[in-house]
C-alpha cells in the first residue's frame, strides 16, 4: 500500500513521500525498508534516527527525520488500525464440527463456528458469526452474543450471559463458584454458601487467558461494556466492573467490590471485598486497595493512597539511613 | 415456604409473622416483598430499614424493624442452609457418555456422571455418585471418592487420591510436576529433579478454578480434610495444608511448607519454602511469610509479623513526613 | 542397587559399605532401612543422626554418621540422577488416537503419542517421539520439536514454535493475545491492537501449569534455551527471557521486558514493561522491578534495589518505634 493511501486510511497527516510502498509493520529496532514503524515507549526514541523503516507513526512531527512520518494526535489508535489493515485476523470458517456436542435445545446463529470437541449445553443461545474454538465448554442456559470469539479450553458455567464482540482467551473460567463458606463453631465445620447467581459479560469486553470470574452468590457478577481484562486475573463473586476499565494481569478483586467506569488497575493490584472505586481512578502496580476511593486520580501503595503521598513517603523511606545517622549524631 | 417453617428448618428464633410467604433470597439493596435477605458485611446495615425484603437473617435482634427477623448465633450458617433450600443445585444425571474414554481397567461407581470428552485412565477408581464434567482428564492409578464433583477442564495427573464430597472447579490442575531443578555449574545446565510423589486431597475439600497443586517430589502433597482453596492459588510440591484451612485467591505456598489446622491465608499471601505455620494462624492479605509462625493469632506484612506490630509500624511510616519535618527543624 | 554401584553412577565418593542394598529414595524424616535420603534444606540437618535411611547424598562428609554417605560437590544434581534411576518416568506408548483430530496438512514424527481428543491444526509439524496428551490444542502453522511432552489442556495458538525436549504442564496457554489497546479519547472507546506476532520456546524449556505466555504484537515473545518457568506465571507480549533463567510461580513480566541469561525471579516478582535485566541477576520474592538492572547480583523490594540496601532499610523500618521514641524524648 502506498503511504499516501495509508495516511488517508489512518487519518494522519503525511510528512514525506506519498508514493513510498509500505509492505509491513515492524518494531523500530528491527524494521527494514518498506516497513512502517511506531513508538510505543519514549525510551525507543533514540532509535528514530537510525531505524531503517520507510515511515513512522508519530504523535508530533519530528524535524529532520530521514524517513516519512504519519502524524496524528492518537498515534496508538492509528497503529491499531494499521496492524488490522496489514495483518487481518484469520478466522476459522463458519461450520459446526461433527465432533462437537450441541444440545438439541440449544440455538445456533445461522453462521457460526463450533470447533471439534466443543460442548454447548441445553437451552444455550449462540448468536450470529460466533466462533467457538475446540474444547470450549459452554453450560446450559447461557447466551453468547453476535461476533464473539471464545478460544480453546474456556469454561462457561451455566447461566452466563456474554455480549457481542466479546473475546475470551484460552483457559478462562467464567461463572465458577464464589468463595463463600460459613464456619460453624458449634459443629466445627464449613457450610458452603451455595453460589446461585451468574456472570454477565457486556459487549466489547476482552478476557485474558486463564482468568477466573466467579458467579454471584445471589445476583450477578458484571463486567461492564468495553472493559479489558488481562491474563490470570481473579474477579470474585458479585463484583461489578464498570465500563471501559482496564484490569492488568494478576489483579485480584475480592467479592462484592465495585469499580466505576474508566478505572485502571495495574498489574498485581489487590482490591478488598465490598470496596467501591470511583470513575477514572488508576491504581498503580502491586497496590492494595483497602478503603473506598471516592475521587478520580492515581493511587499507589498498600494500603493504597494518592500517588503523590505514596511517592513522598517512599522517598522518605529511602532516606531513612540518613535520618538515623543524623538523629544518632545529635541525640544520645 | 412460610417463615415459621423456614425458621424451624434454619434453627432460628422468629421475630415476626410466621405466616409470611418467602419465595426467594436477595441481596439487601435489591430485595423485594416475599424475599428473605441477609447481612454479610456491616457496611450494609444502613439498608436494613429501607429494604423491601419480608424478612432478614440476623445474628442479634434489631429493635423496630419493619420486616420479620430470623435470629440465630450463626447467621452465615443459616444463610448457607437457606440458599441450599431455595436454590438446590441442579446436577447432570448419572450417566456415562459414549463420547467419554474410560480405560477398561478403571472402575466406576454404580451411579455416576462421566461427561462428553472426559478421560479416565488405567486402574483409576471412581466412587459412587461422582460427577465428572466434560473435558475432565483423570490420569492412571487415581482414586476419586464418593459424591465428588469435578468441573470441566480439570486435569488430575497419575496417582492422585481425591476424597469424598470434594469439589474441584474448572481448569484446576492437580498433580503437575513440582518445580525442582539442580543447576550443575560444571555442566552449565539444569538437571530436572524428577517429581515422583503424588497429591492427596482429603474429604470435603473445595479447590478453586485454575488453581495448581504440584505433586510431591518424593512423598505426597496433602490438602487436609475440609480445607477450602480459592481460585488461582499455587501450592508447591510436598506442601501439607492442615484441616479446615482457608486459602484465598492468588496465594502462593512454596515447596514443603506446612500449614496447621484452621489456618487462614488471605488473598495474595506468599509462604516461603519449608515454613511451618501453627494452628489457628490468620495471615492478612498480601503478606509474605518468611519464618515459622509458632503461635496462633493474626499476622501481616512482609516479612510477616504480628498484626499489632505491623499496624504500629505502618502508622509510623504514615507519619514519616511529620517526623522528618520535626527533625529538620531541630537538628541542622 | 548396591550402594557401590550407585556411587559410581552418581559420580559420588562413597563413605561406607558398598554392599548395602538401596531400594528407594525417601525424605529424611520418613526414610527407612534400604532407602537413600538427601538434604534439600539445612534446617533438616538435625534429622541426619536419627534418620533410619541406609545412606545419604551430601555435599561434604559428615563425621560420625551411622549411615553411609555419597559425597559430591553437586549433591542436588546427584539427587536428580538418583530419582531418575529409581523412578523412571512412565510414558504413554507412541500411538495416534483415533479420537484425536490431526489436520491432513499436519506432519507427525514417525513415532509419537497423540492422545484422545487432542487437536493438531493445519500445517503444524510435530517432531519425533513427541507426546501430546489428551485434550491438548495445537493451532495451525506450529512447530513442536523432538521429545517434547505437552500435558492435558494445554493451548498452543497458531504460529507458535516449540523446541526440543520441552515440557509444558497442564492448562498452560502459549500464544494468547498480548494486552494492547489504544484508547481513543475522541471516540471514547478502545481500539484493539491486533496481536500478530508469535511465541518461540527454545530447547529444554519447562513451562508450569496454567502459566500464560502472550504472543508478540509484531515479532516474537521468546523463552530462551533451558529456562524453567513455574506455574501461574504471566509473560507479556514481546518479552525475551534469556537462557537458563528460573522464573518462579506467580511472577508477572510485562510487555517487552528483557531478561538476560541465568536470571532468577523468585515467587510473585513483578517486572514492569520495557525493563532490561542483566545476566546473572536474582530478584527476591515479591519484589517489583521498575527500572533497568544493569549489574549481576541480588535485588529485593519494591521498587527493587540491591538486596543489601533493601535489608538495611528494612531493618531501619523495624526500628521506627524506637526512633520515634527517641526523637519524642528530645525534641518537643
Amino acid at each position: 500500500m502506498k503511504l499516501g493511501e495509508l495516511s488517508k486510511r489512518l487519518n494522519c497527516k503525511l510528512v514525506g513521500d506519498p508514493e513510498v510502498e509500505i509492505r509491513g509493520i515492524s518494531e523500530i529496532q528491527t524494521a527494514k525498508e518498506g516497513d512502517i514503524t511506531f513508538l510505543t515507549n519514549p525510551r525507543y526514541r533514540k532509535f528514530l534516527r537510525e531505524s531503517k523503516a520507510s515511515a513512522v507513526i508519530l504523535g508530533a512531527e519530528v524535524p529532520g527525520l530521514k524517513m516519512s512520518q504519519l502524524v496524528c494526535d492518537e498515534p496508538y489508535v492509528a497503529l491499531a488500525k494499521a496492524v488490522a489493515l496489514f495483518y487481518p485476523e484469520i478466522h476459522p470458517e463458519f461450520k459446526v464440527s461433527e465432533r462437537a456436542v450441541v444440545a438439541s435445545s440449544a440455538k445456533l446463529g445461522s453462521e457460526c463456528y463450533i470447533g471439534d470437541y466443543a460442548f454447548v449445553g441445553e437451552n444455550t443461545v449462540i448468536g450470529e458469526r460466533v466462533r467457538i474454538f475446540p474444547h470450549v465448554y459452554i453450560g446450559s442456559n447461557c447466551v453468547v452474543g453476535d461476533d464473539t470469539v471464545i478460544f480453546p479450553h474456556v469454561t462457561v458455567y451455566d447461566g452466563t450471559r456474554i455480549g457481542k464482540r466479546v473475546r475470551i482467551h484460552a483457559g478462562a473460567v467464567i461463572g465458577s463458584d464464589g468463595f463463600g463458606f460459613a464456619f460453624s463453631r458449634r459443629e466445627k465445620k464449613f457450610y458452603k454458601i451455595p453460589q446461585r447467581g451468574n456472570v454477565i459479560v457486556e459487549d466489547d469486553v476482552e478476557i485474558g487467558a486463564n482468568t477466573t470470574i466467579d458467579r454471584g452468590t445471589i445476583g450477578s457478577t458484571i463486567i461492564g461494556e468495553g472493559s479489558k481484562i488481562d491474563n490470570l486475573v481473579q474477579i470474585g463473586h458479585n463484583v461489578k466492573v464498570g465500563k471501559f476499565c482496564t484490569v492488568v494481569s494478576q489483579v485480584g478483586i475480592s467479592g462484592s467490590a465495585r469499580l466505576g467506569n474508566f478505572v485502571t488497575l495495574a498489574g498485581k493490584v489487590g482490591v478488598a471485598g465490598h470496596i467501591e472505586i470511583a470513575d477514572r481512578v488508576t491504581v498503580a502496580a502491586k497496590a492494595g486497595v483497602t478503603k473506598n476511593i471516592k475521587k478520580a486520580g492515581t493511587y499507589a501503595g498498600f494500603p493504597a493512597r494518592p500517588h503523590k503521598e505514596w511517592r513522598k513517603i517512599q522517598a522518605l523511606i529511602d532516606r531513612l539511613p540518613e535520618l538515623y545517622e543524623r538523629v544518632k549524631r545529635f541525640i544520645r
